[in-house]
């Protein structure tokens, strides 16, 4: 009724008028304000806690008087005296609205609390985990109406929190009698609730409040490196992040090989996934650690991965993966229990999420990426390359979407390289090349040598350098184009022909001395033709995958290009387009969105309608495969080029000027060593 | 239409008209016939088989011509030549009506088949398990519409079978691919779906055509002793039965004994979850190897017991169950995996069913007397009494069912009982005492030494005994009541009291010799004072629990008496009520079930819709909780006599006449035995 008090909450905005002494928990349900509770409106939890403000308001046309709340009442005061409210906190559930009231919701009162990311990103983090306290009062038993303390248990979970129906594990049950008792028929429950208004599981159940915190691991499962992020699941902050590299790497350094030896192991597929499983267990071990949490506490885990990984982890064998039609055993997200798959440490009850498969060669990382950069929400086309031992494409707009994935190798992550390292210690990570002098000036992973403005140290202040990593190794070749040491076709010349004594003779091909490091028994470093070829093959994979995306769409050029990965994040834009990675575009259209895929397993980790939303999502993503289209054989060819053969590159050439040098091929050249690596 | 052929099957007697060339698969389902088919009519499994049957039938007012059915086609031909179909014998997946036929479904085509019991029986059991066998096409992947193989197999169950949501375990994932190649994309599923219309579970799958048999246990796990049956999934027959003894017996012989034990020592409620565990797996095995049967072949089992044991076999602490209020940890029936329970050995994907109980000290062993009996059903009030080392009794009629739990302890079961000893060969399971010779004469188990017409052997002619099972006993005591040895309040009399040199001093009381097998180095088998004394308290008991829902009920008589327990199917009904076991009714209304509970157990195991059933029975029946009801103890002192001290026992006494004598109490006298109990 209009006489009724107004109750305005902040920052949501929501108002309405309620019935005086209306609690102010209940006022908030019933407007749809995001205020939070874990006991249940008992006043115990202090999750709805809130702050009234006084005086007038003139933006929200009201005047808030001293009497407009009830006063504190024994509960608070309890609350209080034993754990303390902050200074102008009450709490929700007792606090009854008098008067026109202005309520303020702090952050860490409101449910769906909004993450902070580092990143720029595509979308925020909402909080909405699958796993939530629940404080519930159970009947107690009565011998003439005999239920079981269970069923008394559900009842109380449906009338108090909407809980359709609960299945609970058996050591959680055999729990439940003590726990009740214990509790005074009180208990917090840990209830995992995938979808909501859908069947909840009882994960754990403790006497009285218990108010976390909970755990969840993201882990982004890729073929060299396995990427796992701890989170808070009430606050959604990330307490520790850990990486380890993927012990299948002794299998087979990329997929196909890994599936290769599958097919020829008798037992290799189970080998693996015993492998990766350990690593797994390992990582949570690490992770948690770092964090100081008992891994017990962590109750799920999302996973991302590749479908070869995804299979391998699951414990099916990839062989189908590895051979036409790709058919994958499930395409679906999947849910299971950590003790499925053999996670041991965590919580005994935790559970396993793992996002859907698109196709057979684009996978649940590629179905996290398209979560995390939303490209069916973007209004302009964008291109998103995310960049690893395979490359997941992902093409379109808020029309359509279209994805790939293509067999780059592990050139891009320093594998293969004659001075190739991982990015540690060391390592060259970034490269420029003097067009005049020809002479190379660096960054170096972990030293602090350089005393040049822009933070490149001369070749000559060098020390300490063990090799170079993988966005060294773009930047290098992409420079030796620029300089004009390397021809369009990929040869680099010999000193005769580019006039500097850093290229060198490398039997019949030629290499570009980066940093000689023998005379003080380091390293010599260098650039060689098969470095160059290697990196060839990567980027007309990669290149090939994107324009046959684009041929799919009916478009030659698109709007915009995100570099997903890890590694997309050190890629340096104008360097990925002289070597031709990407298509020609506006180089303030090309961004990096960190490790979109970790990103997107978080989200699903902390959000689970973005689980249901991805689910949707992928089976709207038009599918391409690669490996049968044969027009992909001739974007490959033709981007085998650097920039590329027939693509003018048209912007690029306005930024940057590129040289047009041809140099002999001499006996070793690219042909001949790309012929040896088909035998 | 009405030109349309008629088509009418037998025995079920549904007809109606169908178009021509409809196959007779698919007119049985459009009818609502009970047809059975496992390869959904591709003509490979014979399950559909039908016998057409021609000639003139007045009965029917149909004539059938030769050309009823169309010709037989290539796919029953090739049947035919590779497996046999039976003379007469059609595949209703191929034969096609084309003019009026009656067609009859033999029992092995028929998915509800129903089971022959060998016991009188109050209700058929028809076939519907929860585990069927279903062959299914399967799409072929295809690379432009991706989806994995388990997205396909679910929809083409979705489609054929209306399994409504599939999930799948991992081990079983695992293997799909290859099933699905191995079979041409044809495979056969293990389908669990305990709900019809509900979700289902694949428990396994073979490539191609899989006919089974699948297998399931129906276990009744008493305090003493445990029963499995081995049924065939499809056809219900019982493969093999076998019983082992309860290893717990080793922690109490009775239910609280045990309920103590895991009170009073650390860890001991898990000592006797693992003994359970362990016997119940060998069980399995013993049960198997009987028939045959590989255990992995067991796909599903049906638990029925006691509360105390259903929380000892979940590993769950039975304390709250020794205590008012009794409260049950769960209630309702259970689901779960048999790998949850330790139970080895069984199929890896093994599920297992628990009935529900009935409240704290009344089982999922009374529900399933309670579906077996169907006292819901009854016109007629009955009594069901199933009598072990706990009683179990039942009340009611169709408006009504109350039910109760009596702790009769271990008498009736030949324990406590000086002589007593196990049912097996040795053991007096029956007696008769001349009331003139006071001689007894007796059948012995394994021993056919008996020449008398009624099949009772002389004392004298008696060798081989080695003492009295629990009919025995109940039989002698009622023949010493009948006999005049023995005066209602119980005590035997002197050899001068009763004119029987068979009277002898034992201490301050008498015994009777039944045998006396010294001369041979046999055992002496007497009925002592204390053995009365056991029975009469164990019988009070089971009087007392039955009387006392008979006031819940408001009645002082019972249309019948229905005996259940392996052990009821021994009892004499005119020995029971000579006892007092049970109230007094005309003898002819006193009928056995058998092992009620087995019953209800492989009920519930053959047909998914009597779980459903019994889960809605049980929360329909009033409890009445024997242990906090004063008017059990008046009812129990005065059961004490035998027959009772209060009730006339009119019926009774009109078929035998019972003496009247009255002995002298002496010092060892029944109410001093008693008092010694209590100390």
């Amino acid at each position: 009724m209009a006489n009724d008090p107004l109750v305005i909450f902040t920052p949501s905005g929501k108002r309405g008028h309620v019935a005086p002494g209306t609690t102010v928990l209940a006022a908030a349900r019933s407007l749809g304000v995001d205020l939070d509770s874990v006991c249940g409106g008992r006043g115990i939890c202090s999750k709805c806690q809130v702050a009234p403000s006084y005086g007038q308001f003139s933006k929200h046309g009201v005047t808030v008087a001293e009497d407009a709340l009830s006063d504190w009442n024994a509960v608070e005061e309890r609350y209080d005296s034993k754990r303390g409210l902050k200074p102008g906190r009450r709490l929700g559930c007792q606090a009854q609205i008098l008067r026109d009231v202005v309520l303020d919701v702090p952050p860490e009162s409101q449910v769906h609390k909004q993450v902070v990311r580092k990143e720029a990103t595509a979308r925020d983090i909402v909080m909405d985990p699958a796993t939530r306290l629940r404080l519930v009062e159970v009947e107690q038993p009565d011998m003439h109406e005999p239920s079981g303390d269970l069923q008394r248990l559900t009842d109380a979970l449906r009338a108090a929190w909407d809980i359709p129906a609960l299945s609970v594990p058996l050591p959680v049950l055999q729990k439940l009698q003590t726990a009740l008792r214990k509790g005074n028929w009180q208990v917090t429950c840990a209830l995992h609730q995938p979808v909501e208004d859908g069947p909840a599981q009882l994960l754990d159940l403790w006497p009285g409040l218990f108010e976390g915190p909970l755990w969840g691991l993201a882990i982004d499962l890729g073929s060299t490196t396995i990427a796992a992020h701890l989170c808070d699941l009430t606050s959604g902050t990330v307490a520790a992040s850990a990486g380890i590299m993927n012990p299948q790497i002794r299998f087979g350094e990329d997929l196909m090989s890994r599936v290769s030896y599958a097919m020829m192991n008798e037992g290799g597929a189970a080998e693996m996934t015993a492998a990766v499983r350990d690593a797994l267990s390992e990582l949570a071990r690490v992770v948690a650690g770092e964090a100081d949490v008992p891994t017990t506490e962590i109750v799920e885990a999302v996973f991302v991965c590749n479908p070869v990984m995804h299979h391998l982890l699951l414990g099916i064998d990839p062989v189908e993966l590895g051979q036409a039609p790709f058919a994958l055993a499930t395409s679906d997200s999947l849910d299971l229990s950590a003790e499925a798959l053999d996670l041991t440490g965590l919580h005994p009850a935790g559970q396993v999420h793992l996002l859907p498969c698109i196709a057979g060669h684009v996978g649940a990382d590629a179905a996290a990426v398209a979560l995390s950069e939303a490209p069916d929400r973007s209004e302009d086309l964008v291109l998103i390359v995310d960049v690893g031992t395979n490359a997941e494409i992902l093409l379109g707009n808020r029309d359509r979407v279209l994805a790939c994935s293509s067999p780059t190798g592990p050139a891009f992550e320093g594998a293969q390289i004659s001075s190739g390292q991982r990015a540690a210690p060391g390592a060259i990570e970034k490269i420029r090349i003097d067009p005049e002098t020809k002479e190379p000036r660096f960054r170096v992973i972990g030293c602090d040598l350089w005393s040049n403005e822009d933070g490149f140290a001369e070749a000559t202040a060098a020390s300490g350098i063990t090799g170079i990593c993988g966005s060294g190794i773009i930047e290098a070749v992409a420079e030796l184009r620029i300089a004009g040491l390397m021809d369009p076709s990929g040869l680099i010349g010999s000193a005769e022909q580019t006039g500097t004594a850093r290229c060198i003779s490398d039997g019949r091909t030629h290499q570009y001395v980066i940093h000689d490091g023998t005379a003080e028994g380091g390293p010599l470093v260098t650039v060689t033709q098969g470095d160059i070829r290697a990196i060839q093959l990567a980027k007309s994979a990669l290149y090939a995958g994107a324009r046959l995306l684009m041929d799919e769409f009916g478009t030659d050029t698109v709007d915009r290009v995100v570099l997903a990965g890890a590694f997309g994040a050190h890629i340096s834009p104008l360097h990925a387009m002289v070597l031709g990675m990407i298509p020609d575009v506006a180089l303030d259209r090309v961004t990096s969105a960190g490790n979109a895929a970790g990103t997107g397993a978080r989200m699903a980790l902390l959000n689970r309608a973005q689980r249901a939303e991805i689910d949707q999502t992928v089976r709207r993503i038009t599918k391409v495969e690669t490996a049968v289209e044969p027009r992909f054989q001739e974007h490959f060819v033709a981007a085998n080029a650097i920039p590329h053969a027939t693509a003018p590159f048209a912007t690029l050439r306005s930024v940057v000027p590129l040289p047009e040098p041809r140099f002999n091929a001499g006996d070793g050249d690219g042909t001949r060593t790309r012929r040896r690596r088909r035998r």
